[in-house]
C-alpha cells in the first residue's frame, strides 16, 4: 500500500486506549509517555471506569469524544487481545485512519491470533487504515514531540530514523542512547507487520525533511521488489542501512519461527538490499557506530576516501593501519607524536595536518600514558574541529577509567567516538563505499515483473531454442539418432538429458572426447545399459555435441526468489562449479556497464582479462549474455531456476554448452 | 639466552636510580608505586643529591648501599639517556644482575641511541645481565606486590601476564582494567628488547605457577624459531595468545620503522603463531575480550562446542545465531522466554537448562524492556552460577544506562561479561579452537636447524635431480639437442630454462602439445628466434618434457623466513597459481598427518578428493611429498626460496613438472 501517513507520524490528537490510573499497566505508561514527550495537541484517555486519569479527562469509548477531523487523529490500543477487534471497527466507523496497536498474542502466539489479525487486517484494507504493529513498541517522532511508545526515548533529538521489526532491538537502541547527546528523530517499532511493514515507513521517511539517516533492523522483508525500487529510490539521496537477522542457515530457520513468516533466502536479501544502495550492516554495534559516526556526516562529504591517523601510541597506529589496509581504505598520513605528548601536540599535530589541503579523514588515537592530558586533548580536538568545519574528525580514546570523562566530553560536543580503532575503519569504510555505491546506482522499477505468465518447456533442446530467442549462441547439439554417428563432427561429446540427467556428470551422463563414430557408438552402448529404467522414459534422451576447444567455463543463471525476483548468478562453471565457490549474485536486472562491474568482481576474473600474458576471453561478450538472461527471467515469470553450464567463453563470442531448467 | 629470571621477578630488594622529590618526575612516580604496592622488601631510593626520599634513606649511588646478595637486587633506572650506560658498568662490577631500564632515546631514536643501546648490550653479554627495556613502563608482579612501572596498577590481581611491546598499549591495557574487578598478574612492558625478549618472559612465565594465560601485543618477533619452540611446548598445558601488530603491508612498514628492526613477514609471522599453538588475536578489543572470558576458564574445560542462547529478545537470538553459525561453532538451544520475562524466568530458564546435561555453555542476553527486572537478573544469574560449577555461564545486557549496574554487578561477580553478543561467541570460539588444537599439537624444535650449509646448483636440471634425492618423481624431462627429435616421445613440452626463464610462461617459454618431431623442431626454431640473445648465455637452455595427462596441478614450495624458517607452501597450481589464491601456509616443518590436515584445507581439496562422483588423486603421495620437501627445506639452509609448480597430482602418484630455486 501507498499509504499517506502524514497524519498518523504527526496527529493533531492521540487518544489511548487502555489509559488507566494504574501505573503498572502498558497503557498508562504510554499515556504518561506522551503527556511528558510534550505533545502539544489533545489527548484522550479512553477506559471503561475511570473519569480522569492523569489529570486528564478520560473517555468511556472512542467514538465519545468529538473532533474536527478523525482522520487526523492517532489511536494507540494497549488492551487485551480478544477486545483489540471491537476498536479497530470503531475507529473505521467514525473515520479514524491512524492505529497503533500495541497489544501482543496475534500472528506470533498461534493460530487463534493469527485469526484475530486476520480479521483486523480485512478492516484495514476495506477501510483504509494505517495500522502499526500489533505487538509492538510504538512510535516516537521528535519533531512532534510524540513519544507513543511504552519506552524511554532519551531528551535529545536528530536526524537518524529507526524501524525495528523487534520491540526488544528497540529498547536496546534507545537505551543505549539515553544519556547520551544525541537521539532519533523518528522511531518505529513494527511488530507483526500486519499492515504497515518496513516499506511504508521507508517511502514516508523519504519525503520527511528532518530525516537524512534511516537504519532499520528486519528480520524478513516481504515484498522485496516494492523494498528495492523504494529504497533504491531513497538511497540516492538519503542513506539508508540495513541490520537484517537470519542471515545464516540456522539464523533463519529461528526468524522464520519468529516472525512466522516466511523470509526470503538469506543470499537473495543481500543480493537485493545491496542493489537498493542501502548500507548493510553486520551486527548491532555496526548500528550503534553508524549512528555515531552520522553526527558529523556533513563533514563526511569529500570524496576523499583515505585516513589519516595521529596517535601518541605507535602500536596502535600500526594496529589501525593494519586495519585500514584489511578494509581496502587508503591511509593518508599516520602521525605518531609519540608517547609524552601532551595536549599542546595533539592539537598542533592536528592543525598542521588539518592545514593541509590533502587531508580531509582523521583518526585521532590516545592512550593514556605518564603526559598524557587526556581531556585537556579532547577539548583540544573539539576546538580544532570548529576551525576546520568541512573537514573529518573521529576519535578513539583506549582504556577505561582514565578517558571516561574524555570520551564523555568528545560525545557532547559532536565528535564521533569509537570504543576501539578499527570499530572506526569499519564503519568509515561502510559509508565511504555507499558514497561510491550511489554514484552509479540505477533506480528499480519493479513494473517489468508484471507480464503474463507463459508456459515454457523444460525439454532440453526445446530450452535451447529459448535462449537463442534472447541472442545466445548454443554449442551445435543435436538429438542422436542410432546410424547417423558418422553425420555427425568428431571429436564430440554424448550427453544424456531429461528428469532423471539433471546433474548430468553425477550419473556419468556426459562423456567427453569421443574422437570417432565406433567411440560414440560404444559410449552410447553403455551409457543406455547403465540406465536401461531411465530411457524407457521418452523424456530422457540422448544428444551429441561438437566438442569446444580453447575456452573458459562460466556459471550463468538465476533463481527467482519469492521477495526479491530473479537473483541472477554468474561464476567459475564446470562441473566444480559448486565446489570453487567463485560467484556473484545480484537481484533487480543488470545492464551491461553492471554486468562488466559484477564480473571483475569474480575471482576468475584476471584469467579471464588475460592474466600473466596469456590470451583474453570476450567480457564484453559474456556481460551482453549476462544482460540477455536477465531479460529472459524477466520476461518468464513460471521459470524458477535457471542455469546455463557451462557457458563457454571464447577468445570471441560466448556459447551454451549445457542448460537446465526448473519451472 | 635463557637466563633465570627468578630474582628479576621477585627480587629481595629493589633500587630506583633517579628517584627524586620532585613528584613530576618519572622516578620518583616509579618509587611511590613501588611503596604503594606494598613490597616487602629493601627499598633504595639513589640520587645525587637529596638524603630522604618519600620518608626512605637516599643514597648517592648504587654502590652505596649494602646487601646480602646482589644478585637478589632489582634496579630500575629512569635518569636521562646518556648517563645510563655508567649505571650499568656499576651493576656489573657489584653483581647486580637485574636492571629494567625505562629511560627511552636509545635504538628507537637514531644512530647515537643505537650506539649506546648496542654498548649496553655488550656489557649485558659479558655480565649475564638481565637488562628490561630502554624505552619501556618497566614490570609488575602482583604475587611479589611489585609495582616497578610508572603506571598505576589497579587493586586486584589475576591469573594472567600480559607482555606489551608498546608501552602506549600496555597503558591502555592497564587503564581498562582499573576499577575492574579483575586485574593482571605479572605486567612486562618490552620496550626496545636489547637484552630480554618475549621469548625470555614467555620461557620464565613457563613455570610461574600463578599464571594460567600469557598475552603478549607484539611488533616483531626476531626469533621465530625460539618462539615457535616455547611456546610449542608451554600451549600445551598453558595458553599463549598473541596480538601482532603490522600485519598488513602498509602496518608492517610502519612496525619496522617504529621499532627500527626487519620483522619477520606477516604471512610467516602468522604461520609461526599457529604452529606453536597460539590463539591468534585480531585486534585490542579481542585482547580484552580473552582477558573477561578467562575469568571462568575452569568452567571452560568441557570438551563441548556447542553454545545455547536464553534472552528476552528473539532478534538478538537470530543475530547471535547467525555469528554462531558464520563461527562454525553449533548452536544449542535457544530459548526465547520473550519480552516480558522478568528475572524469576530468567532463573527457571537457566536452571532448567543447566540440569540438561547435554548443555554446558550457556550465553544470557538481555535487553532493558519494560518488565525487565536487569539488575535482579545479573543477581539470579551468578546465584545459578554459583550452583552449576562445572557449567559455562557468560552475559551480554545490551543498551546503556539501563543495564550499567547489572554489567559491573557481573563483573564483580566473575560472570563473563561482553559489550555484544557476537564479540562472547568470537572469543568463546577461539578459545574453543585453541583447545582443540592442543590435542594434536606436536613440539618444534629447532634443533634441526643447525646443519652445515651446502652448495646447490639453482641450475634446472641439477635442482631435479635434488628433488630425486629427497623421493620425488620428475615427469622425464632431458635437454634438447637439435637432431635428436626423433628419439624423444610425444605429445611433448617444449621449455625454456635458466636464469632469463624463471617466469617461464609470461616469457612464452613453455610450448605444449606438440605432437611430432616436425612441430617441436619449429617450436624451436621460433622460440629461439624470440629470445636470440638469451640463448647466448649457456647457462639458459631448452628442455623437452613428456606431456602429462589426467593430473591436478598444485603448486608445492617454501620460501625462508629470516626469524621464522622455512614457510611451506601448498596450493592450487599452474600458471593462475598467483590469481586463484588457493593455498596454505605452515611454518616449523609438517609430519604425514599434519600434511595431510592442511590439504584438507584447500579450496580444491574436494575436487582432489573426488568431488562429484569424479576420480580420487593420490592425496598420500602428495602429502608425502610434503613431508619430503619441508625435509629438503631443513636440510638446505642456504635455499631461499623452492616452488615445485606444477607439480602433477595422478590418480596414483605425483610427479614434479617444474621447478624454481633461488638461492
Amino acid at each position: 500500500m501507498n499509504l499517506n501517513l502524514n497524519y498518523f507520524f504527526n496527529p493533531r490528537a492521540v487518544a489511548v486506549v487502555g489509559a488507566s490510573n494504574d501505573k503498572n499497566k502498558i497503557g498508562r505508561q504510554i499515556l504518561d509517555n506522551i503527556v511528558e514527550s510534550g505533545f502539544p495537541g489533545r489527548i484522550y484517555p479512553i477506559n471503561l471506569k475511570e473519569k480522569k486519569i492523569a489529570g486528564l479527562k478520560a473517555y468511556v469509548q472512542l467514538t465519545d469524544f468529538s473532533e474536527p477531523d478523525f482522520a487526523k487523529v492517532l489511536v494507540v490500543i494497549a488492551i487485551p487481545g480478544q477486545f483489540v477487534l471491537a476498536e479497530i471497527e470503531k475507529c473505521a466507523q467514525i473515520g479514524i485512519k491512524n492505529i497503533v496497536i500495541i497489544t501482543s498474542g496475534f500472528k506470533e502466539s498461534g493460530r487463534a491470533g493469527q485469526k484475530m489479525e486476520e480479521a483486523i487486517v480485512q478492516i484495514a484494507r476495506k477501510n483504509k487504515l494505517n495500522i502499526l504493529g500489533p505487538n509492538c513498541l510504538g512510535l516516537i517522532n521528535k519533531a512532534a514531540r510524540l513519544n507513543a511508545t511504552f519506552a524511554a526515548a532519551g531528551k535529545t533529538a536528530g536526524s537518524c530514523a529507526l524501524i525495528s521489526q523487534s520491540g526488544a532491538v528497540g529498547s536496546a537502541v534507545l537505551d543505549w542512547l539515553r544519556n547520551r547527546d544525541f537521539g532519533l528523530g523518528r522511531f518505529v517499532s513494527l511488530g507483526n507487520k500486519a499492515v504497515l511493514d518496513e516499506n511504508d515507513i521507508i517511502n514516508h521517511l523519504a519525503s520527511d525533511k528532518d530525516i537524512d539517516l534511516v537504519i532499520a533492523y528486519l528480520e524478513e522483508i516481504k515484498d522485496g521488489r516494492r523494498f528495492m525500487e523504494i529504497v533504491s529510490r531513497l538511497s540516492k539521496y538519503k542513506p539508508v542501512a540495513i541490520l537484517k537477522a537470519g542471515m545464516s542457515e540456522v539464523g533463519s530457520r529461528m526468524a522464520m519461527s519468529h516472525t512466522g513468516s516466511m523470509a526470503g533466502s538469506a543470499a537473495a536479501v543481500k543480493a537485493g538490499v545491496e542493489r537498493a544502495g542501502a548500507i548493510w550492516l553486520d551486527n548491532l554495534s555496526e548500528l550503534f557506530n553508524l549512528l555515531t559516526l552520522f553526527r558529523e556526516k556533513e563533514r563526511l562529504n569529500s570524496e576523499d576516501k583515505a585516513l589519516s591517523i595521529v596517535t601518541n601510541a605507535g602500536g596502535m597506529a600500526v594496529l589501525t593501519a593494519d586495519e585500514i589496509s584489511r578494509q581496502g581504505l587508503s591511509l593518508g598520513i599516520s602521525n605518531d607524536i609519540l608517547g609524552d605528548a601532551d595536549a599542546d601536540c595533539y592539537r598542533e599535530a592536528l592543525h598542521k595536518m588539518l592545514s593541509d589541503k590533502k587531508i580531509n579523514n582523521i583518526l585521532i588515537i590516545l592512550t593514556p600514558q605518564t603526559s598524557t592530558e587526556v581531556l585537556k586533548t579532547a577539548e583540544e580536538i573539539v576546538a580544532v574541529a570548529k576551525k576546520f568545519p568541512r573537514k573529518f574528525l573521529m576519535a578513539s580514546f583506549l582504556g577505561g577509567e582514565g578517558v571516561k570523562l574524555a570520551r564523555e566530553f568528545l560525545n557532547k560536543n559532536r565528535i564521533p567516538h569509537f570504543d576501539y580503532p578499527d570499530e572506526a575503519v569499519r564503519i568509515f569504510k561502510k559509508v565511504k563505499d555507499y558514497q561510491n555505491t550511489i554514484k552509479s546506482l540505477r533506480r528499480y522499477s519493479s513494473s517489468v515483473q508484471t507480464r503474463a505468465v507463459r508456459s515454457v518447456s523444460p525439454d532440453y533442446l526445446d530450452s535451447f531454442s529459448l535462449l537463442k530467442k534472447y541472442g545466445f549462441s548454443i554449442i551445435k547439439t543435436v538429438k542422436y539418432s542410432a546410424g547417423k554417428e558418422s553425420s555427425y563432427k568428431y571429436p564430440a561429446v554424448l550427453k544424456a538429458t531429461g528428469p532423471e540427467f539433471l546433474h548430468k556428470s553425477d550419473k556419468g551422463g556426459v562423456v567427453v572426447g569421443l574422437k570417432t563414430a565406433e567411440e560414440l557408438r560404444l559410449a552410447v552402448r553403455i551409457l543406455k545399459k547403465k540406465n536401461e529404467r531411465a530411457f524407457r522414459n521418452p523424456e530422457n534422451y540422448l544428444v551429441v555435441q561438437e566438442q569446444a576447444t580453447g575456452f573458459q567455463e562460466i556459471i550463468l543463471g538465476f533463481k527467482r526468489d519469492a521477495s526479491f525476483g530473479p537473483i541472477m548468478m554468474i561464476g567459475q562453471g564446470g562441473i566444480y562449479a559448486e565446489v570453487l565457490k567463485d560467484f556473484k549474485l545480484s537481484a533487480g536486472g543488470v545492464d551491461f556497464r553492471g554486468a562488466l562491474k559484477i564480473i571483475s568482481g569474480l575471482k576468475i576474473y584476471p584469467i579471464l582479462n588475460g592474466a600473466r600474458g596469456q590470451k583474453k576471453y570476450d567480457l564484453r561478450s559474456l556481460a551482453a549474455a549476462m544482460v540477455n538472461l536477465s531479460k529472459l527471467a524477466d520476461e518468464h515469470p513460471e521459470i524458477l531456476e535457471f542455469d546455463i553450464n557451462p557457458l563457454f567463453v571464447f577468445e570471441k563470442g560466448v556459447a551454451a554448452g549445457d542448460i537446465r531448467i526448473i519451472v
